[in-house]
């Protein structure tokens, strides 16, 4: 089992598990919301994101989800990258933490970022174009 | 303007425009989240949405974000697709919420529609693929 912690702005985080946990129908295991208050200290703030990863991390390594490429959560995240043992995907979305809870015991951490990354690019789709049957990308 | 009506299950449109306000610093206007529960009547959350769509429209048309292409949230905003007049991107994470909010007054609907989905792929990479310089979809 891949540990998963999701660190966002604000509650984003811990409602993505809400919502989650709603479709999957139970709470998921090894998961973690960490909710970035940008006004607090950031070593404070990279404590909160060390323990987390502490607390799922099982065998296999942890995956962090973050909201968004270049702000704080992510800047946090990344400076825990660590090959075979942490790896981030930020722009973190519903699809993708469903996709990550139903696919961690099955892939590597690095396989299981790439395909995330991938999966989550084809899960944002504007309806008027698939119907239209335009390529997606 | 394009009007903007977010519609997720449970409470994750709420909290993404809550984090969107926290990062460009105002409330967004003509933006409103649609909390879906599944339990609920078709019909009456049908009625929730489309009373949205009318409180943000204003003459240039709503853009609705969705959060997972299949669910009841989107399958039920696709019934209200209206060339010109509403467009649909599901999918939506906090990037895409930001970029729509500030691209929304130079693009009509359907380029902003067309700009969001692509900006949304974008907007999710691997850390780790970037930092090692690999291609980015």
């Amino acid at each position: 089992m891949i540990g998963i912690v999701i660190v966002t702005h604000g509650q984003l985080a811990e409602v993505l598990i809400d919502t989650a946990e709603l479709i999957v129908g139970s709470r998921p295991e090894a998961m973690i919301a960490v909710s970035i208050n940008i006004t607090e200290d950031v070593d404070k703030l990279r404590g909160k994101v060390a323990r987390a990863i502490k607390e799922v991390t099982r065998k296999r390594g942890t995956l962090i989800l973050t909201d968004m490429f270049g702000g704080t959560p992510s800047n946090l995240s990344y400076s825990f990258l660590k090959e075979d043992q942490v790896e981030v995907v930020s722009g973190v979305n519903l699809p993708i933490v469903i996709k990550a809870i139903n696919s961690r015991e099955r892939m590597g951490l690095r396989e299981l970022a790439e395909s995330l990354e991938s999966f989550g690019k084809r899960s944002i789709s504007m309806a008027s174009g698939i119907l239209r049957g335009n390529k997606r990308g």
